[in-house]
């Protein structure tokens, strides 16, 4: 079979993940293998190993790579001089489009993560705990200055990010609106439950 | 091994539907056997078969029961003779008191349908298609006559389901507020999102 090939600049090492982050949200973690994953890729099986170690190699770059940008996003939100509203919005904002642009490594992050082992699952799980902690931090300071309605803050980040996990249906819809329009769509929905009027 | 106890006026046949709700919530399915369900029920897994003809078949109950109660409720609420924010709620807190008080059986027939085998898959999922119209029906008559945002009315929905489908953390979580709170800060975000102002 033929070598690797990359596209787009991409370490052979890259389009591995990226191969594996489409054959983990199809099959999930546990059934695809990485027979399925050399098929994909279009290499043998024999040759992944010259780039990976194993399977669960590739879970955990997937599952940090996503922790990654959630946290460096958090940490750049958190440091603004603005209202939390604003705040909010931006961290949505930001949650939905790694939802429509990076859809199949945040779906496996998001889904697949217990299939990490050990110390990167307990790691992830904290991490996944403590973002969601300062997510509503932000909303409990909005409540605080009266931007925000007086809801449960850690109520509302669980609806917040499981109704953006609902763009998954949006993927898989045949008749959908463009991209830009399911952003407006939830955040006018979201955004607008949360303010105080 | 015992016979079937049948707590609460529930038939055998209900406490085997019952047992098998939580089974396949935990397990998933597929990887769920009748040796795990005899197990749970506390008898052997022949005696399962003097009362239910497979493992296929339960997952038929417990989606099509599931699948009634909705089809039931939004019958209901389009006949009534509210404004479209009303019948929004009523909707919304249904979907809401089913995913806390009957969670094991929503949670399955949600995941796991995808495991029916014809012709209830494609029945059920043309049952589970028509609901969402007719939710989203309901939102733009409530857009029509300016009761709510201008919105695309199946993207709300869409929202709505996953956002309530969050529920599921709540099962999970130690610290959580109780289930009142819960409904309440869920319509406060939701409808409170919807509505024109």
């Amino acid at each position: 079979m033929a070598r690797i090939k990359t596209d787009n600049n991409l370490t052979r090492k890259e389009v591995i993940v990226t191969k594996a982050a489409t054959l983990f949200r199809e099959k999930g973690f546990k059934a695809a293998s990485m027979r399925d994953l050399a098929e994909a890729v279009g290499v043998e099986a024999a040759s992944l190993y010259n780039h990976i170690k194993s399977k669960t190699e590739l879970l955990h770059e997937l599952c940090f790579s996503v922790a990654n940008r959630f946290l460096h996003k958090i940490d750049e939100v958190e440091l603004e001089k603005t209202g939390s509203v604003e705040k909010i919005e931006k961290l949505l904002r930001f949650h939905i489009n790694e939802m429509i642009h990076h859809y199949e490594e945040v779906y496996v992050s998001d889904r697949e993560w217990k299939h990490l082992s050990d110390p990167y699952l307990s790691n992830f799980q904290n991490q996944r705990r403590i973002y969601r902690k300062r997510f509503a931090a932000i909303i409990e300071t909005g409540i605080k200055n009266k931007e925000v309605k007086s809801i449960d803050a850690p109520t509302a980040v669980l609806i917040m990010l499981h109704a953006i996990s609902g763009i998954e249906s949006w993927h898989r819809s045949v008749q959908k609106i463009s991209a830009e329009e399911l952003e407006e769509n939830m955040i006018s929905i979201l955004v607008g439950g949360l303010v105080n009027r």
